[in-house]
């Protein structure tokens, strides 16, 4: 392997990459997390994200709003906010692996982006806004499910997007646990919410299947417990 | 227009739908409630559940379920759950549509969905378990999110996959709007969350292009209220 630069691809040939089929998009989506670190141009960032917004919402609310974070002292603001939690998480969780290799390698992806945050291209943080019929916390369920229902097929569609076009990316929560002091990072007003954050860059790592109980397991019919389509 | 009955597609050619690009999937994708009212064969819904289930989780924690409800009866228990509330509402939004032909227009599918309810082909009912990182209500926000981060994205594949089959669909949490009930009326443990329900059958309903905000009003860089990306 050289250590030459890498060179991101051109924004019209790597958009072209959203005609791909939809079903190899999906089955081969997964979190990459291992980025360059090469800025992603926003002639391929605001088609994905206006292409994501597609997706439905709640009563057709469509209040949504994208904050794009690329200024460096931001990155870092965040960057702090998130290592807090993830200084505690971290020893717990790898101790958790009591040294079990496969685990630890499936968590080296994660370590690596938590400890270089500030310097990962470009992040994607989905806010949109509560109002009496949609909440991000407390009850009743109609109202939470409404909310995030009106932002997470959103995401979905930003993350396949994202998959099609050669960009890395996965959906995280954990960097804005503490969401009153991720507020005052990006100045947001109480009304409108943070989400959730997704890191992206030019994939280092791979895209590829990724396994999947069989279905039969998941699919009750009718009842719960009723499981017709489980293989013998 | 003949009244000729509905002869559904055959399942092969229906699945060879889900080749079709995966962003004219998504920009031609809406709720479609007009269905037709012959059944939904498992060779065709069983492979879009498990598509479906490609998306992320949570800390791949992959604890979904889909009850998928047939049954007259069960769709009947439903049906009256959502139809206390629709009573309620939809006198409210005739009368906040105030005569405005086209607003009254756009409900007309969902109140024809309301009143054939037990009628319709087919629902599917993601659900969720609930554990000490995942809960449908309450506070930490973290908690709630990471919740609904694991169900929605499953979501969106599903309606993506119906729109490339030629299933209508939509997404919808009112009819399931009282858990207890809804939860008795499947059978499901305490632990196990109803997120939301979608009713599917072969699309009478068109799918198309959707109307939405220009991308610079909904992006913000870096800063809330830095639009850069604002048309002149």
């Amino acid at each position: 392997m050289t250590d030459e630069p890498f060179v991101p691809p051109d924004p019209a040939e790597a958009l072209a990459g959203l005609g791909m089929p939809m079903a190899d998009a999906m089955r081969t989506q997964r979190a990459v997390r291992r980025l360059h670190l090469e800025p992603v141009s926003h002639e391929v960032l605001l088609p994905l994200l206006e292409l994501s917004l597609k997706a439905p919402t709640s009563s057709n609310t469509q209040d949504w709003m994208y904050l794009v974070v690329e200024d460096r002292a931001q990155k870092e603001a965040i960057g702090k906010l998130g290592s807090r939690l993830f200084r505690i998480v971290d020893p717990i969780v790898v101790k958790q692996a009591k040294g079990d290799e496969q685990e630890l390698r499936n968590m080296a992806p994660g370590r690596w982006q938590a400890q270089n945050f500030a310097d990962l291209p470009v992040f994607v943080i989905p806010c949109y806004k509560r109002n009496l019929k949609h909440a991000p916390v407390g009850r009743p369920q109609i109202k939470v499910a409404s909310f995030y229902g009106s932002v997470y097929p959103a995401v979905q569609n930003l993350l396949l997007g994202c998959r099609a076009v050669g960009l890395g990316a996965s959906l995280q929560t954990l960097p804005i646990w503490y969401v009153p002091k991720a507020r005052k990072i990006l100045g947001l007003p109480r009304s409108i919410v943070p989400v959730c954050i997704i890191p992206i860059g030019w994939a280092k790592g791979n895209y590829g299947p990724t396994t999947r109980r069989p279905i039969g397991e998941v699919v009750h019919l009718d009842r719960y417990g009723n499981q017709p389509f489980l293989e013998p």
